[in-house]
């Protein structure tokens, strides 16, 4: 649930001076989202998000993000185009916080994650990386393995708090994801954060991908990985081979996995699988206890983890 | 910011089949609002919210609320109006929640209020007063003064902890207020609540009136006495008799304020403020400190309450 910055109606009509795109209809706070303010926004011209980015996006990485999503989105794929004023700047100031205004998706985000949906999100991460070939400037994944040490360590001291034994057992399986990292695969613009609350389906067809301030330059099949651990377990965290299947063969329809790529799926879902516990273990250790932030549970992502350090090959992943 | 039911795709699925509204073609939960659930709701068809009644609100209340809402939307007020399913009923059952869709309302609640807004607020709830007229059902103000004593005694053990000798002064000004409660005065539906956050504005005009649900049937000038506290203290709170008047006179030039009306304003103004300061300590001592509401401030209303201890008569409000 997301508005920390509330913007003043002086200040909402000053900032949509700026922008050729009608006049102020409604405009109405959204509680989705975790790391800034979004707001519905509704014009004469027509239905609009309205982002204000909060501290913990780097206001330098902000351009690389809306032109990122601007090429995508004239590259085929459906995701919000950021509008630009009538100065040609998409990147603006509101309320003292860089602010955006995007285009809006219809479409609501699967709250349970069936069978069918899976299919549609392989292949829309392929064609997301497929899209994202032509836009050149990149950018490092401050969550990708360099990441992961100094975020450990950062949590060691309260890790066995949240259960016993797990400061070890998180070290034990970074030393050996690290030493398996693979070196040689595929890299590109991957989203890094396709949960399902960020995938619009309409009428059973997926109609939207949404966030991509995580996005960055990286392994493509460790973009898969993220997914196969956001989409492919039950909520009994049991794993769905099944699932996995359908998104990896929609994946590979779109955008050919080459053997060493399929080869390294499981230590590229154990790494996607100990970045999210990791960053959840920091929020939980570190997050006050009157937040309005609810705090996600690391122990589903350890758990996910141990199921990717038992997974042989890629036959675990249906591949 | 409020969502406290999720809301899975099957199960709105099967909702909406129970209405003619058209195809869902957009969801999206709202970040305002702090007793209900309420999502923003696109269909084919056009615009509506989704409200989940949470457990604050008693199910047996709510068919007076959503009656109350369908007559003065269909008697000449902009409010939402309740919308039947394809059984003729408006309030039915999603997600172990009671709910009801409302049309959306456009417009934009203002974050600060100016003198312009004032007048429009004191026009609107002086139709509202009118409008309600014509609906029969009644429903007793469970927050009006019979309501304030139970209130205090829960609260007066943790009274001095928010500031000290507050129980006393509460205590004193309560006994004092309900010593001069006037008797006599004309009775209707009030709305009871209408902050800035219930008021939306669209091209400086008042565009409508929403979130009902502490409506109750009790002392029409008593609701005024409500929106002259929460319209016109300015951000120091200090109270602004500009905008008291402005909002007195076009109230008046809607429905007539009798002289006994406009001699009981002092204490209708205290008893308004005695309300809020006491909701607002009751929470601000019983919210646990993990909670994911907002505590008010209490001490803001007391600071009211004592501006209006201090008032001799109408005058003091403009009027």
């Amino acid at each position: 649930m997301a508005v920390y910055t509330e913007v003043s109606d002086e200040a909402l009509d000053a900032f949509l001076d700026d922008y050729d795109i009608g006049e102020l209809v409604a405009f109405r706070g959204i509680a989705e989202g975790v790391e800034n303010s979004n707001f519905s926004l509704r014009t004469t011209r027509g239905d609009y998000i309205l982002t204000l980015y909060e501290k913990r996006v780097d206001p330098a990485e902000l351009p690389w993000f809306l032109g990122l999503m601007e090429h995508l989105a004239t590259h085929g794929l459906t995701c919000p185009l950021p509008v630009h004023g009538r100065d040609g700047q998409a990147l603006r100031q509101l309320c003292g916080r860089h602010a955006a205004i995007t285009t809006f998706l219809p479409g609501v985000w699967p709250r349970h994650v069936r069978l069918a949906h899976c299919g549609p999100v392989g292949e829309a991460l392929a064609r997301l990386h497929l899209a994202g070939a032509g836009y050149a400037p990149t950018r490092r994944n401050a969550l990708g393995p360099q990441g992961w040490s100094p975020l450990l360590e950062r949590s060691l001291p309260g890790a066995d708090e949240v259960q016993p034994g797990l400061g070890t057992e998180l070290r034990q399986a970074l030393d050996g994801i690290l030493a398996q990292w693979p070196q040689n695969l595929p890299v590109g613009h991957i989203h890094a954060d396709l949960f399902p609350d960020n995938v619009f389906f309409l009428d059973q067809r997926l109609s939207g991908l949404i966030d991509f301030y995580f996005a960055a330059t990286d392994i493509l099949a460790y973009d898969l990985a993220v997914c196969l651990n956001a989409w492919c377990f039950e909520p009994d965290l049991s794993f769905n081979v099944t699932k996995a299947r359908a998104m990896g063969h929609a994946y590979a329809a779109v955008r050919e996995l080459s053997a060493a790529e399929r080869a390294a799926l499981p230590v590229l879902c154990q790494g996607a699988a100990i970045r999210f516990a990791l960053t959840r273990l920091y929020d939980w250790i570190n997050t006050p206890p009157g937040a309005l932030v609810t705090r996600k549970d690391p122990v589903e992502y350890i758990r996910r983890l141990r199921f990717h350090l038992a997974a042989r090959d890629e036959h675990a992943y249906g591949l």
